[in-house]
């Protein structure tokens, strides 16, 4: 059993995490940390773990880290960057669900993130983990840097596009939709169901942290600049994200395309081509660690749409981060991960 | 033109007042009061306002709040009560949205708002103001507390069956569901849409406030004691009360039921009685000022069951104290409350 | 009294006209149709209504409509198009809040609506019925085609960039969302709330009947092809449209771009332009009459990206309707049309 | 493996009980049934499904589910009656997920349910499918009634004080909360979103099919007739039951009550006891086969308050029907249905 360790358990990702984690046979959750809920019960904190975890939150503290095999950081971003050297150090492999590890240049990550990254060095060393792209060196990873939600449904959407060269990846746009859990559990106005329920808005219109991130992922692909125009929205949903990607190509058919999206993620466990013509509900990747897409040809505007759905704390968060703990420790991939999406 | 003052305009209940009183054709807004929003536009804060109210949020005062004919309290408990003495003193009439003139007994008051009661002698003074029990004090009324939203739905259910006397009242059951509006518009976890959406819970069931309030009111129309079994619930809604009311009677038929509250309720312009057989959707009512009730005997059991229900910040708050004040400035009673429920 | 008549009184668009029409100072409903409802009171249907309207459904027959000044259709696409002529001839004026007279082409009507048009010798005197592009013509007009939902959104946020030639008109994108109302009072499994509810979804993106009716509208206003891609989403709401807009342009300043709004839709009673770096949510117009506009430039990629949200039932369908039938009959634009926004 | 049939495959309950199947480690589905999508497969109507079932809708016939071993019926009530006998003669084993074995007694059902049953000569064979009561006859039964969703969480609320004779059975009250997957899967008006959502209202006050069931079973414990106000309520949420549960009672201490119930399920797998205080969420059972329960004693008026939550799909349908399966065939009560709820 890998003996896992998981710190900041206490925001949505970090609770779904522990539910995965539950049931999965390979793993063992040993340390649960929580600064504002030490001595607390987790199944009293959160009622639908009664049972499942027999654990009180701890101090996040580097001793009683340093037993785990792997510690996942399910923290705000800036925490995981403080302690990743010495867990390290002493042997503890790590995956941020956080984006400290993600970006790859420590003005860029400062620029976005509003604070100096205090450990710049292991940026080159970090992972990313979207199997999709990075398997191999997933395998043999000691830092993983788990992608965010937004850059898992935009990446996977257009990575096949990317890959095959069939797109100028100088007009991309990624309209894209997620579910009120994207915000975390912060007591804010704005997450509030009487703000948020029954209302949709954008947000960010002028920069979101995950559009360098995205781009980053693709550049890296396409070996090529990216211009991508990135608009999130904000959905009176709980779970859930939906991108829907535009792209300009020429002299493809829509079958060729589809094709090639088949062809991608023929050996891909958890990326479901659906048949031409669909349009995914998020409600049928509810709870899984499925991304689901689908594929649209306008011929006359020689426009590619690509639709993307996933659940944000699972393919993008947390279920990721178990994927990702799979490959780290040689397991089969899909290991804990084989949930049926709950529908309806 | 009343010169009309509303005292914490950036809650719920006070953005529905601001609502309820920009379309008032006898009323003027001349001063809003924040203390966290000081000279921030109305309009900035609540766009849906834009337009509609040209002034600034300031500062709580008396000398500011002095020259209005009437001010609103749409505060948190306990703020009302530090400043009507002086108000009153100054000739400016008041009406209190939250609960602290509601109760007549001030030990019973500290009780349950767990702290002192500041003007205690202004609680016999202080009008109730439920119009369908209590209008004729209520036109001469210089301080009148508004009802809570629980209590206007339980009351107005209950009413026609306690004048006629023809329940037992110390068999009653008042099983209420609010939408999180009724929460108010705090930063808690508790309210997040993440939590309270798609979810179902009671909450309160050892004791809520608004239950003495039900009883001190039941109590002066039963002229006996009353004994209730009050148990709230949070449903995933933003507006919206649905009390599910019980109470034993006997030898009575369901006709006769329902004509008494038929004739009881026949000249009350915002109470309107359903056709037997009826179940009112609290979509029929939201946005309005109107309780909608429908009664129901269940033959075998000697049971009557009453169905009421009001949107929370109308008839069980703003309108309401709008209603309040038609009333107190001798106008139709009806006047700037018309609008018809918003359905879908 | 304009006298009027509502033929479809039972769909969303219906009952919401009725509720506005129920209010409004100069018109006095007469007739209100229903083929399946015959007979029963509105306010037994719909009791949001009970008190405002007192008629029973009736066929919608012409004899029965001829005595109206004026005859809504708020009917399927299809139906409008068979009673118009004998209507006009026995001078009843029409506003239609289907499609029927929407596009000028009776060949691309067909394409788009699946069956053949009954009448095409109309719809060159139909006038669109977007008051902000055509209200000279709309106050002379005898038939009206209100407009689509999506195109109310879609055009209010192209329309000033169209008009000062600052965007390429053949790089356009609109990203629409729209919540469940849009779909209609249709018994439907995609519209039951354990299938749309909690979920996001695109649909059409083949082909939606609404982009024929912007390009047609698009064009007018630049005198040159338009193209547009256009992608609905279905969201899990009641009400609320959320357009997010893309277009190309260059060498103009963020604050150029805003004014250009502002100046445009200064005199607009009914379109109100956000201050810039704004986010407008469905929220602030539910029930209201009005559209909300952003407008965000993207330095970077010469791209501006607009936000549009209305009330798909009210800016969207009946509000505009009645805004038209003010036009039509030489009231105030806005008279009837003033309510506030229902927020929260 | 367990041979598996599903008929009714298309309902809500249907793809319940096909997601956890699907996961079972020892039950394989053969067939799966749906007259109106004959030749269909699984996963295209049920895009959650993809790849985790590998099969077509076949028509219901007898010599194609001649084959299995257990036949599940997600039918409408009256269609598991008309196949019953003829499998249980080809010795195949049936569980009914719909109300036809509910009922001891045919006139009763004829009476609720409308229709005659016409299979009553398997009613007393037919086994009550709630483990918690009957389990040691549902480890021999050979067709098996589960229950509805209401009857599971009320019966479990009630069942400890019934058991322990502590309540007067003639004075219960059930206020019952039901989200919207309770209607099923059927294109009404009713269920759709614009018309349960955001919205609660109560429904058959007069009389509900549910309530003759739960009678029958707690009057079964009880020994003695049993009389129970039962008032459902329609809650804008997809999934979960809340059943808020009144008795009377005297001379019994808080710490009692609770005991009494944890010690009743203390080796209950399903049925999870909360400290005393607690308010359940349906959130925390969302997804999961649990039933979490919580107790007030209210000492003033001698009333204690039961709070029970389960998903209705869940423990309400499809999970406890594979409960029952492994009863039925002697595995462990728990195997496939240890998924933690999904929270948030």
């Amino acid at each position: 059993m890998i003996k896992v360790g998981v710190v900041g358990g206490t925001g949505y990702t970090g609770v779904e995490l522990l539910r995965l984690l539950s049931s999965h046979p390979k793993a063992e959750i040993t340390v649960v940390t929580s600064r504002s809920d030490v001595g607390v019960q987790v199944g009293q904190l959160y009622p639908n773990l009664r049972g499942y975890i027999d654990l009180e939150f701890k101090m996040p503290e580097l001793d009683t880290l340093s037993d785990c095999d792997l510690v996942f950081f399910a923290t705000p971003n800036g925490t995981a960057m403080t302690m990743a050297k010495k867990l390290l150090q002493r042997g503890v492999k790590i995956i941020d669900l956080a984006a400290d590890f993600r970006l790859k240049d420590p003005q860029l990550w400062e620029q976005w993130y509003g604070q100096p990254h205090v450990c710049p060095e292991l940026l080159q060393e970090a992972q990313y983990g979207l199997p999709e792209i990075n398997r191999t060196n997933l395998r043999n990873a000691k830092l993983i840097a788990c992608p965010g939600c937004y850059p898992t449904a935009v990446q996977l959407g257009f990575l096949p596009l990317m890959e095959s060269a069939l797109i100028d990846p100088i007009h991309l746009f990624a309209d894209v939709k997620s579910g009120v859990s994207g915000a975390g559990r912060k007591a804010q106005i704005t997450s509030l169901m009487a703000e948020s329920g029954e209302s949709i808005k954008a947000y960010s219109v002028s920069g979101h942290r995950h559009q360098p991130e995205i781009c980053q992922g693709l550049e890296a692909v396409a070996g090529r600049p990216v211009q991508m125009i990135f608009v999130p929205h904000l959905v009176p949903m709980i779970r859930g994200i939906h991108a829907t990607l535009y792209a300009r190509l020429n002299n493809v058919s829509a079958e060729k395309i589809q094709q090639i999206f088949e062809t991608r993620y023929a050996s891909e466990a958890f990326v479901d081509v659906l048949p031409e013509g669909s349009h995914p509900d998020t409600h049928n990747v509810k709870g899984s660690n499925r991304c689901q897409l689908a594929i649209h040809y306008l011929q006359d505007s020689g426009t590619v749409v690509v639709l993307s759905v996933i659940d944000n704390l699972v393919k993008g968060a947390a279920g990721q981060a178990v994927q990702n703990m799979n490959l780290m420790f040689d397991i089969d991939e899909t290991t804990g991960l084989n949930a049926v999406a709950l529908y309806p």
